[in-house]
């Protein structure tokens, strides 16, 4: 085994960890600290040592092994040092010097990176974060809530009547759908107007309104269309899927937005990346200001343990970047509201989609979403 | 077990395969039957069917479960049909519906899609294929040649120097390795000025030059600045990895360029998607007019049969969207050449990167790599 190395480089090289798993029977220390060493080759030269034959990028470019650790189940750890002037200090070049090749080896996992304030600096991070959400929304000293506006098909009016219910029962979030995009049978700009429209007469009655945060998903132009229209009829906040639209996009959008930035794990899971780190860490070094993941017991099947580290990734205290909400989701019920209060505590958003609306009174169904949460979770 | 349904709505409906994988002991079929009626609403409306309150929505939204079918090894295949109009025409949201949530499944794999000819020419296509890049680089009745500018770290002029070995041995195209991308020991103006230089001073001297594809990498407004002085500096092709940028991204870039485009694999093996399918037909449908891939017995452990479907994918005919050069690639050797024309013909390109370089005379070595390729697989 490789001994974990004391290096002073800190600043200039970025700490990441793989899991190696077997895929053809079981691996032997030698073998993986022989696959390590081609790993940190793979993931900044590309070439054999052979072919590097100028002592600066020996020196200064070739990654390293740090540490290779055994696990329990047979797979091992794999931490290597990667030097930051590899990234250019852009998102696209970061990721692809992370996992770039390395994601082509079915065995392997990015387990997450400690990436130093230098990089991080370059990242755009949350603009809103948690403090924010709350003062939008005016929630303070509870969890908040969010519902979704589905099923798609439906016509901007028809969705614009399921906004009103979530928003009369005090919701503090509505999303679209992350199946809502610009379909023939609900334009993008018609079906924002309505909803903003309801938003407004729900505000003028009760003093409150939900944020509306609309899905923008498209090529960078129809991005750029769907957010100087979601900014004109004066949303607060959007919906968008960074591994769908690709996260350098993601990245370079949530700059010019204004608003805060609800971040959907749609083909997120497709990547081999844990998702920790990337619905976590990742999505917030990128601008996230709240992000959506399936919980454990819903639809999907990460583990209670998964999604705990999910929300300590979301929320973990740190002087360069704002925490941010986590959004459990996925399959939620409101008679889970108290289990998952306390499972996450206040900082969190629960997002309840489908139940809601296949109740046979949604609008009863909903302010019972709402009551509960605001009892917290002791009730 | 579902039975083939037949339909007579296939320019509204996409067929989508996915393979279902036991993750917690073995899988009975009406689990599976379940799972799939539960995938059809996921990656449709996104709600219980009680929550689905309109009858039109109903018949022409949500997505139907054309059958399911079980496989030696204890996984199941699963097709759905999904209704184009869900997808908007965009590239984004297409990929959103054929496997946004669904991959968050940690079981669910896709496998492939029969996307109907009239969501087909909303896609970009390939502008030059194979056809287009025999006529740009002459090459007619043989195999493609392809090496890597590399190691990352080397200055400009250093990659010149390489670039000039490439093109003096006759080298067919060049490409930047894909993790040179703006950084400050070879930024990329001046890197692509130095090797088209070199191109030239070639071209003049031997009256033939390989075509130079530089690496575009980062968020739109990088990737649009780099595209420009690419076309400035005369660059014949590109090499942009789809997965990293973002498919949409890459999706709405090709159309901009004018020239063809190399795909690569960056970040692409960290979707749990087919890889036939992903960097065949799909990375093809987005406007790649050649597509990288780890070839079988080099550094990646695909096996020949994924490599000769991925092929397939890129190769095959269509009416409606020109085929694509295929591009083995990672760890191959000189040696090989002979059993991979044996193996893919002669419509391909073969990319042999570090081993050139290692060679203790990498001109000698590459001028080997393109005999052999000229001689064919006979010799």
């Amino acid at each position: 085994m490789t001994a974990p190395a004391t290096t002073t480089d800190d600043s200039r090289r970025i700490s990441v960890r793989y899991r190696i798993r077997p895929t053809a029977g079981p691996l032997d220390a030698a073998t993986v600290d022989a696959f390590a060493q081609a790993l940190a080759l793979e993931q900044s030269v590309e070439v054999p040592h052979a072919a590097v034959r100028d002592p600066w990028v020996a020196e200064n470019i070739v990654g390293r092994v740090e540490a290779v650790v055994p696990a329990a189940d047979g797979s091992f750890e794999v931490t290597l040092r990667l030097a930051v002037a590899t990234t250019g200090f852009d998102v696209a070049q970061t990721i692809n010097m992370l996992f770039g090749n390395a994601s082509l080896h079915p065995g392997v996992t990015l387990v997450d990176a400690d990436i130093p304030p230098g990089l991080v600096a370059r990242f755009p991070r949350p603009r809103f974060g948690i403090a924010g959400l709350r003062e939008r929304t005016g929630a303070r000293g509870r969890a908040l809530t969010c519902a979704a506006l589905k099923p798609q098909g439906l016509a901007p009016d028809a969705l614009a009547d399921i906004f009103r219910t979530f928003a009369e029962a005090g919701i503090d979030v509505v999303k679209d759908d992350h199946g809502l995009a610009d379909q023939a049978y609900a334009p993008f700009a018609e079906r924002v107007r309505a909803c903003r429209r309801v938003a407004e007469t729900v505000r003028r009655a009760t003093g409150r309104a939900p944020l509306y945060a609309p899905s923008l998903v498209g090529g960078p132009r129809t991005l750029a269309t769907h957010a100087r229209i979601a900014r004109d009829e004066g949303c607060e906040m959007v919906l968008i899927a960074p591994a769908l639209v690709g996260m350098p996009v993601f990245a370079e959008l949530v700059e010019t937005l204004g608003v805060p930035v609800l971040a959907h794990p749609a083909y997120a899971g497709a990547a081999r990346v844990e998702t920790p780190f990337l619905l976590g860490s990742l999505f917030r070094l990128l601008g996230a200001d709240a992000t959506i993941y399936p919980n454990h017991g819903g639809r999907f099947a990460l583990p209670p343990a998964t999604c705990a580290a999910i929300a300590a990734a979301a929320r973990a205290p740190r002087d360069d970047v704002p925490p941010i909400l986590p959004v459990p989701a996925g399959g939620l019920t409101v008679e889970r509201v108290p289990e998952l209060l306390d499972f996450y505590g206040d900082d969190v958003m629960l997002l309840i989609g489908g139940s809601l609306l296949a109740a046979a009174d949604p609008a009863a169904r909903t302010r019972e979403f709402v009551r509960r949460v605001h009892a917290g979770a002791a009730t």
